[in-house]
């Protein structure tokens, strides 16, 4: 793989398919070291050149046929050594043992979200459930380094998108697990992107959390098997996250973040960025918020992701019995009788005698005294000399 | 004053001079028990109808003349009551033992503001510095139950912005006091609405703020002493926190917060609102959060309010100093050197080992280590086993 970001101009699948390039060639390409994303690029575009099926037999090609495309002798012959037919038998049987599968850009159930993007991945290796990528997605992302506060409201916002779309996210420590956390058991589900190698678990304490997933998830990576994990990949695999996904949730982020690569590339995907608030006195939210003063989507609750997407979602949550269950977590009046939630909302505010809240809440004394005890007994509120009720 | 909200046409200025009405029959009309606002707009448009200097000699009016104009009988004696010498020489000495000082809306140095909205106060009484009124302004409300956060935040945020506008709230609990705090010794200083009269200070614990206010600040009222403070005063004092100012910052406000009616009067009074953002799970932030997802414009620092006015605000802040030191206490970074900013900035997202610190900074050994040392004598970062550092 190649780092440089200049990009030759992209190839569409329809131009791909005409020069006759077969699905396992582009896998030969995309597995032989040294030969990157856009030299696979620019071999389409030879082909493309050449004519109607002009790589249909990229498997006899001599390594002067290569060299012809502009590529390096040693590109070339590495090509050809990974043609021949031992080497496709050994990767085949490496995919395999590993539980990998691969789509690659020429077959019908590639992501159609990543046909959008500019430099969409040649080749994805998976685990999981592959249909979740057919999803409506929406991406959640921050830091590694997230607050308790940021993990909590990660896991919430996950499981309240995950009952009409699927969370999208890298598997990071963090607001990345939590998300995947989240999202697991919802309708929707969660596909995390790795960095690295489909079968190579990073970071190693979300060792439990990478079996969930390849349960009852998906694990998707662009990276062959046994590529060593550099800094130099994560953008890449940002891109995937960005790609795969309508919008971007950043919760937790500080200026500088990774997270925040990923919400600049949804951006320049055409994509949303969403954000999380949280006090502006904290270094992990102020490059999140930053985003908000860009013109980002607030995000309270899930309701503000549906919103956006009210156009293409499912009309039904997947679930209604775990949205339902999702949205009292969110919720400081759940669990709470009309009555209770009126007192307990004028005590949100500030606290009142029994006296004042008599005449605020229009209710009998009786009435009102049963509804304090049952916050009370409900851990809600607080009782304070003199009969002044708080909150909790 | 009537509590009535359905309003008669507004009536400009220069219709209320054209009646030829005078400052002192404005003020005797205003200070009569039972002749509210809209009574008082219903006089001027009758005079109006009547011709040019139609009220001059309202002195003069017998009760038949004010009952022509729709009042009743027992207004009409009110008014005749009080619009008698003595009467007016009371109101005169009582204002003056008071301290208090009067504008009314015929006269010159009436607040600009307040003649672009609907309902505008027709006498204020003020203590303080009146100079204040001719400043760009910026309103700042929230919660009485302010958090820790808020009260912080609010006191940050209004030493920002009283670098080139003048901040006004209402002198009530939590955020507002905190706000008139943090803006005090500020160059342009904080006007303080009151519910009640002038001349009332309420709420008790914030008479300290409001001796400053007299001294170095403003405290202004639409109400005549006096007047019994009782809850439908405090969305009239509201409507002129919200008048006098280009917007609104909500820091934190609960659902149903009386703050949220200052906002929206400044929506109806097309004014701005801002919210300064806290966490989705705070009770006391959710009031505020909605606002943002309708638009408001999020106020990270007092730059967020600035950009908003940059085609009005003086360029030039009024204490650069004491800017510059206001700054300080909402920056992360601050009294950190460039090469302390750069460590402490990578450690904000993860922690590094002090080898990984290295390859990242680019810095020697020998200078990193230095620079760590400082940060550890700062407070500002942790040292873990195994030379990892984390920040604090």
């Amino acid at each position: 793989m190649e780092e440089k970001r200049e990009q030759v101009r992209s190839v569409t699948k329809s131009e791909a398919l005409f020069t006759g390039i077969t699905r396992e060639a582009l896998i030969a390409l995309h597995e032989t070291d040294g030969v990157g994303k856009l030299s696979i690029a620019n071999i389409l575009l030879y082909g493309l050149s050449k004519g109607k099926g002009a790589l249909r037999f990229a498997f006899d090609f001599l390594a002067g046929d290569w060299r012809d495309m502009g590529l390096h002798a040693k590109q070339a012959a590495s090509i050809v050594a990974n043609m021949r037919p031992e080497a496709v038998e050994r990767r085949l049987r490496k995919h395999e043992e590993r539980g990998m599968r691969l789509v690659t850009y020429l077959d019908h159930d590639y992501p159609e979200m990543l046909f959008q993007i500019s430099d969409p991945p040649w080749v994805l290796y998976y685990r999981g459930n592959w249909e979740l990528v057919r999803n409506p997605a929406i991406a959640i992302v921050g830091t590694r380094l997230a607050t308790g506060y940021g993990r909590k409201v990660t896991e919430d916002i996950a499981a309240g998108c995950a009952q009409r779309m699927t969370v999208v996210s890298g598997l990071a420590r963090g607001i990345d697990a939590a998300a995947h956390s989240g999202a697991l058991r919802a309708p929707y589900g969660t596909i995390a992107v790795l960095a690295g190698g489909v079968d190579h678990i990073y970071p190693p304490e979300n060792k439990a959390l990478y079996h969930d997933l390849v349960e009852q998830g998906l694990i998707v990576s662009e990276i062959p098997p046994d590529t060593i994990l550099r800094p130099g990949l994560f953008p890449l695999r940002n891109r995937i996250i960005a790609g795969l996904s309508y919008g971007v949730i950043v919760v937790e982020a500080a200026k500088e973040s990774g997270a925040l690569i990923t919400a600049d590339l949804a951006i320049g995907y055409n994509r949303d960025v969403f954000v999380v608030p949280g006090q502006i006195t904290s270094p992990r939210s102020i490059g999140a918020l930053e985003y908000l003063r860009k013109g980002a989507i607030p995000v309270l609750d899930e309701t503000d992701v549906f919103r956006a997407y009210s156009y293409i979602l499912p009309t039904k949550p997947g679930n209604p019995e775990a949205e339902e269950a999702s949205k009292q977590t969110s919720m400081p009046t759940s669990n709470l009788t009309s009555d209770e939630a009126l007192i307990y909302n004028f005590l949100l505010d500030q606290p009142f005698s029994i006296d004042e809240l008599t005449i605020r809440s229009g209710m009998t004394f009786g009435h009102l005294h049963s509804v304090l005890l049952s916050l009370l007994i409900k851990r809600r509120i607080h009782q304070q000399p003199g009969s002044v009720y708080t909150v909790l």
